[in-house]
């Protein structure tokens, strides 16, 4: 039964990553949804909670105590920070065998030093979170390949790390001058009710926040550094703006003596044939509109007046790439899917 | 060869309906692009004109002189009004058996003296203006199915043609009472550079226009009085709201004597089993965002205090089953294949 | 000591309509902010609350309980509704002499049943309702010079009202007939973080709300009816639309036999000489960015096909003449002060 | 007659900075506009180009022929580049006693060579170019005071000069660090119709222009290298945000051995007792929208985990502060009214 379908459970289906996951995997022809929790909203329908999917059959909501995961081939988890470590801990405990996809931040730094860092507290499941392989498929696909446990990661760090990782390893820029002015659109916060994030508070308007700190720099830290092959901490600063998707950073950087169009020749090389990524003609820079709604990357890279200096920009949708679509090319690596199956839609512009 | 495909071509592709054309063609499993045409811009790259294409082979664009209708299946016309029954005409000389599905306003009107009353001009194609199906799928599927040539109705229309028209022949409604209030975003004017179509003139605010008469009121005149068996001038506003996508019509009518309720009823039978028509429960209405993107319309029905009126809500995404979506639904009729194919994408929220 | 300043008491200061007096206030010639409250926020600076305020000197957020109303001239109350008529009950208990401005529902409806049925309890000061006079001042000039408590109207009520009662008064339209889509932008929802005004629920597509009853229709149905004689209940929908401010009606009328030029003669005479209300030429409709930020509502008149009907369209700010503007423009009737003192801002487009 | 009022003339008067004048002139106590020009729209009312001001009397729309310099006390100049630097010169041959505010880029540049370079042909007034002044109130006042030609600077220069320029006097940044991103709204780039300005191409995304060197970079270099007293060349990428109105500058330095709290003491000390210009209490960022529809500019100073590195916000309202407010400023000075006169408008949020 080669094309038995794969059995998928959300856990977390009433946030905005969750419902892009099952916008996404019903239309998968692999897998089949069988479980989708949220505790607050159990018993109610996805209609009931995202009015787009009623048109849809779809399990009902319920709450992940709820769930027999020993009847589920793979699980993504969109759960909160924090609590969900401990739930994948008794996930796994009931059924070891399950695969899961963490969207939450919980696996995606190595050292428990940094996570207590960046996090506040100590990790709850050092076990696992040394098993978890880093989710960012064009670094780590054959990891990931083998991988039990993928921490998917953060939206903002995806738009850095893929630009300046081959970069770093290539030896290309200085580690020092690293600056990252990463701008995204609300639905990265979520959905639930803060005034800060009404309507009124959010249009026609821009404005930095984390300015003393976002946790994603923890994740940039770390692959950075490991790039580099020594400790790098870049300035990184994310700005609100008044749109719902992408992800759009801007990167000055000073080379190590090439020139801008030596940075991109090694991009280019870099994502040869990558299916996602898309590197544009050097001196181009994309739209975080012309990535919107898909699954794709637009790499950008332009010179400064100054040869030793070079601009980046590196553009992705924050709730496909940066999240649900991520998540999707991980389990089709971890089921043995073809890695593109599901995540063909183009941008929807305008 | 039953699953050779079929070799498409899209006249007019550097327009928002076009590049929506594009965007779903190239992920339907039956069709291959084999021209696309825009004068203007002939000789560029699609991705030069939408760069979100630059990750996928397309044709580069042409002039339609350039075209060899001999080798095609089908055009999908996306030319400006009035100059596209021209067009057409030559097409149909070139190529007898080509099927056409137009998205000009050019063939909607059967009536000639209508066409001339709201275009300013007598058609230059009457016969084939006889010809014509109108391509509202869920109204005219039969005829459809045998077309060659399909004129795609307006967004507008069909937003207010599908909760009316049923509504109409059950003689539930009273054909004078009806006033549409229709709210539409911005991609339905298209993507030519006037001034009142700038972000600083549009964003922010909103503002009814064409109040004195806006075209496809001889399709929803047309449609109205075909149903009600009598003539029928509704009252029609459109109104610009600050969004990319999305028709958004609320309609107010007095009943014959039947309630709300049986309103309600009557779409909810007409639509049964439509798989792009879904209707509400009884008292809640849709928003536009819950079909964005997607090729389905949304119907809600409401109560007013006074018995003997009641309140309809359409809405649908202007570029796909107000445009292009619609036009794919056409082929897939025209051409034989399963009515849904290439249009399965669910809506974009948020 | 004719210049002396009048001492000026805000309550509820941290939600938009308080922040947009506080706004208009600080700029007024002839008024001092004395006391600024916000229950939850108190002990808290505005700057903290709204940032805006930071380079201006203000007094702290109080407690309701921490004001002197015998200290203060006017109140402005822009509390919750139901808590309003307890709260303004007590401040005349203690200072009976005050004048109060409130910006609630409230004291709007003179008719108790009328309140019950709206708002489904009993007014709890029902003396202060009938005393109350509806601040509509284009209507109620003369009779809100001598108030001690005005009843600011609601923002949809002002918008419709305003063209339509002098049309009613002059028996040139139908009753029945009315039809109110009316289209409002987010502010008018206040600043209570729900998750339906979050920036990703509400940007990018529009819909209509409260559509089987609004509380705003029964300020249309009282003034409607006051203005032609007989009990008027017309069609009524409000809509809201991805923008900040404005409210924009698109109002559906039969006529009495007049013809739609008659309709804006009528109006353009009732309005003559209206510092705040401005009468487009015939033919011509209003955007609601022309009157952003300004306490200016734009009225337009066009004609319908058929000669019988005609389309009203009329557009305000809801934050200034569609609650705190209009709210100051009754301060100044009640104090004696120029009518148009502190209110001459000029829309702000883009 | 120490009150007569100065006779005013704005040339370019169609577009959003003329638009913004007029809006904030009408309310000048101290001014009366005695002629508007728009070449191309001459012989129209503002009204039919900018309804907002269809209740204000207005001269009408003349050619910049009809206008009498001798009769004018001060011209502002809201035209094209390049343009200007003719009819400036034209303006003072027939009229050398009157004093020009110039909105256009022609006179900031003092170095003939540097304007060559940024816009690529000769200056044509070579003499003037010297004469005028650079009109950064906050920094040339007393110079501004004797002006007769005053060069108001570029939006984007505006943002990022007013926090830069104090911490290079103080020698407190390294001046080769400096990394300037900075997000603009759409009405920074015009009324004029262009295919990139749509609402459909800008709204709901982000995207970088000009990397390879926006204009205003020739600015930051002079302002910023005559306050260092050596060349500085930082790196500027303009950003465009789906929003009217606002610049948002993120800076970023590093400093000369000094931490970020002592560059926050510099700007807080520099820009003490200025009305215009508020810092923030040291680690808080300001949002565009406090600062909309005011003259306005917002600091903020924040530490980077770096102690050598800092993070610097700035933000003004591009048609206010960055455009039409600040040239109400130069003139104020210019004629010897109150610095502040017409501008104390606070920010409209939402």
């Amino acid at each position: 039964m080669a094309d038995a379908k794969a059995r998928i459970a959300v856990l977390g289906a009433s946030g905005y990553t969750g419902s892009e996951l099952v916008r996404l995997l019903l239309r998968h022809p692999r897998v089949e949804l069988v479980a989708l929790t949220a505790d607050r909203k159990a018993g109610q329908t996805m209609a009931e909670v995202f009015p787009q999917f009623a048109p849809f059959a779809l399990p009902k909501l319920v709450t992940i105590d709820e769930v027999d995961f020993t009847a589920v081939d793979l699980v993504f988890c969109a759960l909160p920070h924090a609590t969900t470590q401990l739930v994948i801990k008794k996930v796994f405990d009931a059924a070891p065998n399950v695969k899961v996809v963490d969207l939450s931040a919980d696996f995606r730094l190595k050292d428990p030093g940094a996570y207590e860092q960046w996090y506040g507290h100590p990790h709850q499941a050092l076990e696992l979170q040394q098993e978890a392989v880093f989710g960012l498929v064009e670094i780590y696909r054959d990891d990931i390949r083998k991988a039990r446990l993928v921490a998917n990661p953060g939206c903002h760090s995806s738009t850095a790390i893929l630009p300046i990782v081959p970069l770093l390893e290539a030896g290309a820029i200085e580690p020092e001058s690293i600056v990252v002015d990463s701008k995204t659109g609300m639905s990265g916060a979520g959905r639930s009710a803060k005034e800060a994030m009404l309507f009124s508070e959010v249009s026609e308007g821009i404005h930095a926040y984390a300015v003393t700190g976002h946790r994603h720099m923890g994740e940039l830290d770390q692959e950075f550094s490991k790039a580099a092959g020594r400790p790098v901490a870049p300035m990184f600063v994310p700005v609100l703006a008044p749109m719902n998707r992408g992800i759009y950073a801007t990167i000055f950087v000073r080379t190590t003596g090439v020139r801008a169009e030596d940075l991109h020749s090694i991009l280019a090389d870099y994502y040869k044939g990558e299916p996602f990524v898309h590197v544009l003609p050097f001196g181009q820079v994309p739209q975080s509109r012309h990535v919107r709604g898909s699954n794709m990357v637009f790499l950008g890279v332009a010179a400064d007046r100054n040869p030793s200096r070079a601009i980046l920009v590196s553009t992705l949708d924050n709730l496909v790439k940066g999240a649900s679509g991520q998540a999707v090319q991980n389990m089709n690596l971890v089921l043995g899917f073809p890695e593109t199956l599901g995540l063909d839609q183009i941008a929807l512009m305008p």
